[in-house]
């Protein structure tokens, strides 16, 4: 469940920089450069901890004499009072990049917490809870890596690594046979073609195309239902369209293999995380 | 309520270069080059518009010949079903950019939406609500603009433009009043001075060393009040700390000048906007 | 076959920048900025032409008031002789310009033309010629382009975008079915996984492991044939390794879908063009 | 023949970024994170090999516990199937990091082997290989380290580090001596003046208006003799013109004291070059 | 007195760019890969130090092997001949980033002496001399650093840390009141607000509207005198306008509490600093 | 007299950023947006202006509305009194962008100016003024160009265009001819040979081992004199060492080609513009 991500230093100093502007001015002003603290990082609420070490990458990046000990793991269960980590050294750069860190620590701690949520509702059937592309620009990497660490699974990364024909292209080219034969004469072969359908007369001509995968776009319960029986493992299916406010349960009962939820990552409550000095 | 924002197209391209990767390879394989669109950015519930400016540019950035016609102000207030925005153009760069901009779009109206209900709650009072430096890393300049934009104020851009002694600064300084002490005989002469304050007792002291603003910070109620007629206009007051969940009305009647809100911008609801194509 | 690189620009102020260092010293001691200039860009030799835009581009970052008017597309045939594009504007600027633009011309060209070359090799069968990722650092998008231009077709753009399980990978996963599970268990869903296999064994291996795609790598020709009958059609086939210096037609007649060419891109032999001053 | 390059990192980091995208979906869905892997880079043709701290220091850039050891130096001859280099390692940086490596390991050794091959071809005149800026944009560097390592030397870095007066200019500048003049009297002191000349008339003018260096572009061998003669050590001179594709020796021995070739780096064979893990 | 300064390091990497170009010629060609040299670097002239740890980063950046060793410390004062510090290491990298060093360490050190020399001239007045946004573009961070370090105060940072309503401003906005009363209305609250004012009408009007701190601009020493008795503690005063030329004794006399100096940083005399091997 | 720099708008707008910081909080408070000035530049001091379309630059990357009309050009004399240039267009964006304009504006005309009295001071001799390496970091392309608006001629742009070998090189090479011989055999042919001399030994020296030019540093005007004297036009000669602080007439009658002068750089006193509002 680790993260490797090769540009997770030049976006933490951005970070930094957009924080710090100028300089931080109260910590320089009142605190001795000499002066070294010890504090703890405690969860405040009950839920899934993601960015343990992008927090500690963040001290490190202003001191290198900071060390954040974690007690936990990035996709384990934290409840409210929990110590996640601890933490010492000089105390201006622990001061300097608290706000960073927590602004970063909590969001992929709130996102990995609603995807837990959401993967145990769907547990004991067969169906993955998987991402969208509505994720905070500048965020992509960490936002979904925060989705697999609260067990959930990856759709596209960005609009080269996949093949989604949605509602507007279809008008765009022309109808679901047009556009689906138009992308598999053109795209690299590396490259499965995922299509939206509304009804079951899309499923069926999406199916009649050639669709590899098929999604159900704000389709009623018993629709999908219908368009899981049709398909019969001929495509992969994926039901989407507000799902944040779905029953998932009862989406996940419909047989589909997947369902993408766009307020894993575009609705986030931040979990309430705060950095206490002894 | 305007935005100037001098690195906003840097911004944007790198969320457009995040979002497209190596190319859009459905929409260059399925929508020829000359063809062109023409939809409808409409709400699918009721909110405060925000970023109908940001929107126009990620397209225009993408292809100046697409052009998106706001019906609306950022600012303005919408309902379910309301058209915010006519587009025309090439088709491809329409498809190309549809997430990018609704990501931002949908994110800012959603801040907008949430500080105006706030400023609803405290409306005939004279409080004012504030945000925080708890953003989005990379997004404050358009976070703090969607708070103005909903009726709020901004509090600090950045750890430069004032002084805000914390709890874990009070700690590493040795107290209250030494640190406004320190904070006085080194911070450039045009910034006040603000400090965090919990009980009676330190906001006493807080007045006794000349704090600017004091904020009560997870303050009971009936204890703000005290501590406001203590304080009796010689500092600005402002209440923080978990304000996303407390009764805003009750807190404006103690009669504190600021309430900062994270949740404003931690803690963000999209608002549902869609892209139609005719 | 048109290109669209959100980053071009960006590209190709970092390659004037290269070239021209701290200024142009013999244009600007010997040209008088007033004077203007016409000029024509000649092929040297037969080939294909691509990149005819991208050096427009260099000129007009320069000044915009130089004018490159192309004679041909991207992607049409020249023979030597042949006046691919006119040029008129300020005698700095396209002075200034002239090196990198051709630099770049004369690279795509180069792999337009080696591409067709291929291309034509294979005429008549069902089978296309694809690229690698053995590219020049940093020129990607517009070597792929090439190979479009060419006629040929993209693999992966990125380690992202696709599954290639190579030698090396098996070697370290610990054999083909264990490295084509832990691939689909793992991998999203929009993917297909593709394997590299050396005999007919591993052929087998492969394809009850449930490859999408298996790679023959420098298969001796009547084995590759064996491999196509065997795998009839159940997994896409490619042949790679050296493909460059192979009998591209006897290739393709034993029934692979695909021929990847590293060559294409690795080794190319600059087309020649010239600019020259009337 | 060592390579001192302040801006190696920020290049790397970029190509690497190219190859990666979002993410080696492959490696990290396929080889553990603990793996360790040994292996060897292995030359499959003779050449002069160059770029072995480049390659190390890729790897190094993605994991520093990844050991790369060469067993040669830059600018060593190798023949087919010597060990390189040895490698060992975190298996995950070794995978994802060996494409980008091997892409500049291969091109320049390439490009030291086509040098040294010309460098062969004179040896015992005293006439030198020199480059041109006929360089990939963004690998110039790189490129002309590789021609050094060849044996070559370079030529001018980029526009500012010497005045070169072409056809083009000595047309816009309205001849020889007056482009000659107005070089004199604006340019840096301590630049040499270097110019263009096809006909023993030129080359007359040239000397007569105080060239530093006279190239002769183009010139039948004949004539470059006779050119050579007239000057009679006054000046420099300097081969040009296609001379990828003449020969070197009969060149040489007209007495010049330079050849430049602009296909030792725009028309490069990559040397092949493979990673094998054990 | 010590700096932080986040963007540091990319700072002096650009700067270094700058200066080598495509590499130090002189030094390659001229020195051995494995020479080592000890020198010291050594005041000129008297003056207050400035920019030892800059200077040392600068050839750390070039190769960690070099070592500077400070023998005093940033704020101190040096008479001609003095060491000022120690370096030793590969030759190479010292004789390579010896001018940037030295460009950076001599201007600071300038500006640190020539505050100095203001700040001497105020002693055992109760004024403080500040520092204005004169500075050269991109390095602000450290000619306020400088300022700091010769005893000044630093004033803003940037246009988004104070409010200061200058004489165009007051123009634009329709006059004084209005200024601040516009600025009251919309400003963050932890800012004070300062205004320009030429005479004692416009200091009764500005300290009516309410202005934190009153600007003097351009003021003769008796109207200074009478403005500082009118306001009587109840805003700051600051005294401006060509103060690098004013008897400054004579202007903190009048009671002001800052005066502010752009010639501290817009007209700097490099401190004389040489760097000589042993 | 103009200036090309293609990097000129990246360095104005991180120059603006600098300065501006989050926002001009003061401008967007204090004035409307849709407010228009008119406004005037004006020398506060005679002098030779420089850097008018730098300056105009600076507003139109804030807003292509602003009108900066010029009624001087670079290089020429004003008087006290003059105006410079006119400006009109939004408020805002003049206000914003005028202290990174004088702040450019002042010091290449002070550069400029002060490099006019060196040029006047040796009038009628045939000696140039040029300048040094000893500019700010990050504006050298603007400080070598304001010493050409002031009649001098530029050296170096950097340590890669042009040989200069150094006392501390001729330390750590061995002394005066072995370093003339390895910069002879390993540099780039279009290069000269410059060499330091501080004594006439010296001098016989470096011209015996064939140096291109030589420096004098710091030698009394009557051997220098001797030296011009001894070399007799066998190589160029350059006076160097504290030039600014020397007799440049009685330099200049030496007979020297160039004098050199880092003080037109390193210390420069900004040439006092301001700009007033109509």
């Amino acid at each position: 469940m680790d993260l490797e991500y090769l540009g997770l230093d030049d976006f933490l100093l951005a970070a930094l920089r957009e924080d710090i502007g100028a300089g931080d001015i109260t910590t320089n002003c009142c605190i001795s450069e000499s002066a070294v603290s010890t504090g703890a990082f405690i969860a405040k609420e009950p839920g899934v901890v993601c960015g343990l070490h992008v927090a500690a990458r963040v001290f490190a990046l202003l001191d290198r004499d900071i060390r954040l000990t974690p007690r936990l793991n990035d996709g384990d269960i934290t409840k409210a009072g929990d110590v996640l980590a601890d933490i010492t050294g000089p105390s201006r750069g622990i001061l300097t990049g608290e706000r960073t860190a927590l602004n970063l620590f909590q969001r992929m701690s709130g996102i990995a917490t609603r995807t837990a949520e959401a993967v145990t509702a769907v547990s004991g059937t067969k169906t993955r809870i998987v991402d969208t592309r509505k994720t905070t620009p500048g965020l992509r990497v960490l936002e979904k890596y925060a989705v697999r660490c609260g067990g959930g699974s990856n759709h596209r990364f960005n609009l080269a690594d996949g093949i989604l024909i949605k509602d507007n292209h279809i008008v765009a080219a022309g109808g679901i046979s047009a556009a689906i034969s138009l992308a598999r004469s053109a795209c690299p072969h590396t490259l499965k073609i995922e299509i939206e359908a509304e009804t079951l007369a899309q499923v069926e001509e999406a199916l009649g195309a050639g669709a590899d995968i098929i999604m159900f776009d704000n389709m009623p319960l018993d629709t999908m239902s219908e368009a899981v029986k049709i398909i019969n493992r001929r495509a992969l299916t994926e039901a989407s369209g507000n799902m944040g406010e779905r029953d998932l349960r009862a989406v996940a009962e419909t047989g589909v293999d997947f369902i993408s939820i766009g307020a894993l990552t575009h609705s986030v409550k931040a979990l309430d995380i705060s950095l206490r000095f002894k």
